[in-house]
């Protein structure tokens, strides 16, 4: 039904804010200010400007302990640049103590302008020729070692079943012994490859002097290299992967430097919005980050902020695989297995070397823990998008006798789905969650979580089956057919066969709720 | 007299630690290999990669409420890379909590790969031809004027005797309108320059997708522009800031995106480390940062730092242009004179609009007032370089009766010099302030307050006149003649007339101390 929603056209970016709640909208007004016109409110007297030009304080709310500020910006702004984008949403505020930008949305239009990763999760899987289960990574270290221990690992990892190795970060060298090293890895990989009949890949670490950097993605390239490894943080975030685009590799992002944005609860950029989002944006194929339970300090909410970033709809922006690594243990393989699902790449570095000395064997050990969880398929998955509620989950979650609720709407061994827009029946932020019917569960019916994020909506639809909608998070308005709903807090709504009928969010803050469906059944139709 | 200190030739950096004492080594060493190897100790068990390659724990101790730690890297690490330096300081320990970077020292060998500022404050000064005093800037903005009131703009300010207008960096377009608009800024600040016989310049943002920033630095170039405004957070510090060298421009860097490093005091990095050092190295001739006072949360003392690393001696990388903003006022011109010095940008935005709608005039009152505490002089200080002690301070701080003792060893309205070192004599991580006899005063002696850092040390010389030093901070050696003294606190010490002599700290805070010494004076000889 009806006309499509709070959808202005406009940059939405939403601030956390550690002021006293009186003095956040005050906040929330400087900060529009701030990064748009630069000037102080009492000094913008041309009307054109303080219309289009600065931004405009849509809501401020109380945000758990904190104040929250949504606050909208004209697109033309940041003039279709990524780096324009990241100076209009937090360039000058990041100096501003206690701002923190927790999240964003950026209209269709300028999404477009970005190019987000040129492979893909599609991509990557297509080159590995591995579907299903979460792919294995290594990395090259220590640095130092001579360069025929370093050819012994690649291979040996190849030869185990490994997916992809690595250079570390750390490695670094002029172009000579680059040459030599990166040729020597990428041979010793491909002869490991030639025995196994695997496709295992080498990523050799880009790192050079700015004038000198194309010259080292043109050997790469020219060896058969297929991929590489970067550091966003350290070479800006556009500048690098947009390169690494040009000679059509396949990024793997390092996530070096990032602590300082991300470290600190109270300043800085969300984590998710940050490895996730614009990681993505930028070109990443796939986002290395440290992963909960290791050395590092990263929370399961944080992980799993970059993970559904990675891979929730974002116009026509490809889906990017999470790389959890620095905590990756052969003991909580299964945990981790649970957590970050089968679209993902498991980066383990030193576990993979403390539990031998072979590191052909225990690459093997580690890929079958992984087989177990997830039982390895050579084809993609098929499946025509639809609509919000039925575009397939790309990952196989096993089946669980019980769903662990966490906090925040989360529940333990799911997450939120992956799917992307569709043009035909459009839909706009909403988040699933298959909780039960599509792992193996012998049910006459799927239990699906969604969340609708502020000014979203389902796809306005129509089918034979039926809903049953239960309200557990904020406030949502159900259309169905002459029907305008509110839902609420444990409302329960049933939607009848051929219904036209669409769930929205006019509110600030998400609205979440249960669907019922049955586990056959017919595909949506445009009203 | 003598050999040359502790200087072992290894990068030393400083990380403020947040953990209790007792934890503190062992986060010490587990940051030394998370930087360098990557693996925990027990799985390092080649001697060599141990010993030449793993990072050295050197000295932990209990810094104010914090711990301290200062651990050494072999510098072939970095591979002569900025970028990789950044990598090695900080790349994974940026993910650490409570883990914060301080400061770093590099050996000179090492100094010696980056290419700092083209111009520096020589350079920059010659283009103007200004000197002994801050040079005045502005920003053209609002975004969304029309152009030909940006034109006026940049008019106007060259009329009033302003010395730098920048692009306000949110200013971006796409390359017929930026050709169009700095076309026309620069014609406007050009005519304006005929007919004052002035010199200022313009410096456009240069912001576009990392493969089409080339054609606007030579666009820029082409047109006669001698410097430009840069983000260098945001586009890589060291990418952009090379590109803007080769086109042999000024770089003129904005802070945008830095407050995610700088704004937490447990972690990220130092204000005046990221700022002032490594935005030098990478190439910045003026560093914009918000002045304390204003609408940031920066205090003195950040501000401080931030100045100090940009005018300090680091091998024979030119000194920067500090450039306050974000807080500069008419009100506190007087107070922000004391402060900064002559060796600054003062970047006046808003208040300079604020004052009046004719920006000629605002800006010849902001000027004529920089005027009052620093008579213009039209040609650079003359001055031979000869040792530590004796480089002349290029800052001409105004006579004061009090100066006013500021936590830290600083002292309102003093600041430490900004000399370079020079190679007939040597030293090493020396700091200078001239605190009387220097101003003005009508004494027959100058005080100066020295602080030599940890492994530093003043030039080993010999000279008629002789020294009276009070030891106030930390414990340093003196070598005179035959003696080896140890100077504590309010130890005093007497150096005779050519008696060779060497001031060296080695241990692990800072040593401070005055030294008095006659106002006329001999230079200091070789020993």
């Amino acid at each position: 039904m009806i006309e499509s929603t709070a959808n202005t056209g406009r940059i939405l970016a939403e601030y956390r804010l550690s002021c006293p709640p009186a003095e956040a909208e005050d906040l929330a007004r400087k900060i529009a200010y701030e990064q748009t016109v630069e000037l102080p409110e009492s000094l913008v007297t041309n009307t054109l400007i303080r219309d289009q030009v600065a931004g405009r304080v849509e809501s401020v709310f109380q945000a758990g302990q904190a104040m929250s500020a949504r606050i909208s910006y004209n697109p033309e702004l940041c003039s279709r640049q990524l780096s324009q984008l990241l100076i209009l949403l937090f360039g000058n505020v990041s100096l501003y103590p206690g701002v923190r930008l927790v999240s964003m949305q950026l209209p269709e239009g300028l999404l477009s302008a970005f190019r987000g990763p040129a492979f893909g999760i599609d991509g990557v899987r297509e080159m590995l020729g591995v579907y299903g289960r979460p792919l294995l990574a290594t990395a090259i270290k220590p640095r130092g070692l001579p360069l025929t221990q370093m050819t012994a690992m690649a291979a040996g990892f190849a030869r185990g079943g490994g997916d992809i190795i690595k250079d570390d970060q750390n490695l670094a060298d002029d172009l000579p012994a680059f040459k030599e090293r990166v040729t020597a890895c990428f041979e010793a990989v491909a002869a490991a490859n030639a025995k196994t009949g695997g496709n295992c890949l080498y990523f050799p670490h880009i790192s050079a002097p700015a004038d000198q950097l194309e010259t080292r993605f043109q050997y790469a390239q020219g060896l058969g290299v297929r991929g590489v490894l970067l550091c966003p943080m350290v070479y800006g975030l556009d500048s690098i992967c947009s390169l690494a685009n040009r000679y059509g590799l396949v990024v793997m992002a390092h996530p070096a430097l990032s602590g300082g944005f991300t470290g600190n609860h109270t300043q800085g950029i969300d984590h998710g919005l940050l490895l996730g989002t614009l990681f993505r944006l930028a070109g990443a194929d796939i986002s290395i980050f440290p992963s909960f339970g290791g050395r590092f300090s990263y929370t399961p909410e944080e992980c799993r902020g970059i993970r559904d970033r990675l891979q929730e709809p974002l116009g026509n922006i490809r889906c990017a695989l999470p790389a959890p690594a620095g905590g990756m243990q052969y003991d909580n393989l299964p945990e981790l297995c649970r957590f970050y699902g089968a679209e993902s790449v498991f980066l383990i570095g030193g576990a993979l070397q403390a539990e031998g000395p072979d590191l052909e064997t225990t690459t093997r050990a580690f890929r079958d823990r992984l087989l177990e969880y997830f039982p390895e398929r050579l084809r993609p998955p098929a499946g025509a998008l639809v609509s919000a509620c039925e575009i397939p989950d790309r990952n196989v979650s096993p089946l669980r006798g019980l769903l662990k609720y966490l906090e925040g709407f989360h529940w333990q061994d799911r997450r939120a789905i992956d799917y992307k827009p569709n043009n035909t029946l459009p839909f706009h932020a909403v988040k699933r969650v298959e909780l039960m019917g599509q792992h193996g569960e012998q049910t006459a019916f799927d239990l699906r979580y969604f969340e609708i994020g502020p000014g979203g909506y389902t796809s306005l639809e129509r089918h034979r089956h039926t809903h049953v909608v239960i309200g557990v998070r904020g406030i949502g308005k159900l259309l169905a057919g002459e029907r305008r709903e509110t839902l609420g807090y444990l409302d329960i709504a049933y939607i009848g066969p051929m219904e036209v009928h669409q769930i929205r969010n006019e509110a600030e803050e998400p609205f979440g709720f249960f669907c019922i469906v049955d586990h056959r059944r017919d595909r949506p139709l445009a009203p």
